[in-house]
């Protein structure tokens, strides 16, 4: 496996020849997007939906597409080749490129793609998906266009960073007293044999887990998903509740804020759709 | 003059091999701050409140404060005598540094210093301050922590496109139907010989222009300043409006959204002020 590779506008390249210029516009104001791509047996996961997010980032802060999805494809498996990751992520970013500084859209300006192998060890995921996490609520300061995966994350640095210190796994954010999401996953509740999460719409992130999850898993296990915004009081009242998104696929929430969800179990549901996640993913990504 | 001069960790370098790492959370998620310091005459304009400003946004993001105010005072005199620099700004980068991606704070980083010269020609200014300009409103979706210089500036990005190309100077925030500011600058109103401004808080940037006009010019001219939320249509109905900020300098605003202000005049009180600011300045960094 080589871990020190990036590919840099199409280019493969050592990641310590992988530099930006200072005046990229990703470094002077986080004007760019991202998207993170799963990789399971050497194959990408979801990247249709992962690519048609990624578009529709880049369209909505007005950034020339510079590449057509089919050579986004070609540079996820490329990478994947060269650095012979077997499980992990791509991570992409698109910014706008370099110009002098100035906040408006440069008159020149050339897209600067960067993807960058995350070599993630999911097995500390194992763990975590048969006991649990604990979650701290945190007031959702983010700005009102949070369904662009775009760099600007400093709130979701910060509220990460806050959880990390209290010991939890991630912040879940409350938004005008109804809970959004946490700053890398969709939040969701068993209640009723209903899986409820917020709406889709400015305040949360497209997020393909949920997708699966909605469109897919919860149809196949005979769940309605009912998509309405809710409070916290709600939330603790839940049968079970879990974090689900690329990165962490599905987790149980067994705390928030130092109160136990349903006695501090696991509960029943969860496991089923943790495993129906996995079957999903192991035929969209068979083993070699 | 040298203009292609750059100051990164202390060194200035060859703008040309001026780069920042990929993993510099600068560019991954916009971690860090910037402040704007002008240069008049060869000399710094309002060092100590500026750095002032620099320090409250690093501690604000608890990004370890790796120099101490005599050094950064001491870069921005060695970069102008190294470029020459008459008149301009220098631009001035603090990134938590270069670490995996994470959202998290990373164990360990190196905070990032880049400190840019910007050979901003100010005559630009002088038709605008005789002729006021034109401003669009847009609604304020920015974050909850805008007196903190952070590099997610993509809200004031999109907003400072949108006023371009709708031929107007800069757009002016509104949030909850009161303005707030522009996307450089503060806005303030003349009325009843009073100043109006939208009060110091967390939806506003900390702006050396406004504490000058507010601690100094103002009181010189005898005009109470009321730092008090209002809305558009408070605003219309005012004697005169402007736009102050370290980069603007002090600009009378005619027209907001198509709609004349003071039907389309001046005034008298903001050329008062820009000349009294102009003296202040003067003051500070006399012409050698």
């Amino acid at each position: 496996m080589n871990t020190d590779l990036i590919l840099i506008n199409g280019d493969i390249v050592d990641s310590k020849e992988a530099v930006i210029d200072y005046n990229d516009r990703g470094h002077q104001f986080g004007d760019g997007v991202f998207e993170i791509v799963p990789v399971y047996n050497g194959k990408v996961f979801g990247m249709l939906p992962h690519m048609e997010n990624l578009f529709t980032s880049v369209t909505r802060l007005k950034i020339p597409a510079v590449y057509m999805v089919e050579e986004l494809v070609e540079f996820h498996e490329a990478l994947i080749k060269a650095t012979g990751m077997e499980n992990g992520e791509i991570y992409t970013q698109v910014t706008r490129g370099s110009a002098p500084f100035g906040l408006a859209f440069p008159e020149m300006s050339v897209p600067q793609l960067v993807m960058q192998p995350i070599f993630t060890d999911r097995s500390y995921l194992a763990e975590l998906q048969q006991k649990g996490v604990k979650l701290i609520t945190e007031k959702d300061l983010r700005w009102q266009h949070c369904d662009v995966n775009t760099l600007n994350r400093l709130p979701e640095v910060m509220a990460r960073q806050k959880a990390a210190i209290s010991g939890a796994f991630d912040a879940l954010f409350v938004r005008d007293g109804k809970i959004t999401e946490t700053t890398e996953s969709s939040f969701m509740l068993v209640k009723d044999e209903v899986l409820w999460t917020a709406p889709e719409n400015e305040n949360i992130h497209k997020n393909i887990t949920r997708k699966v999850i909605k469109e897919r898993l919860a149809l196949d296990l005979g769940m309605p998903v009912v998509e309405k915004n809710f409070d916290i009081d709600f939330a603790m009242k839940a049968e079970e509740a879990f974090i689900c998104g690329p990165r962490c696929e599905i987790v149980p929430v067994t705390k928030i804020d130092r109160k136990l969800l349903n006695n501090g179990e696991v509960g029943k549901v969860v496991p089923q759709l943790l495993q129906a996640y996995k079957d999903f993913v192991a035929r969209e990504c068979p083993a070699r």
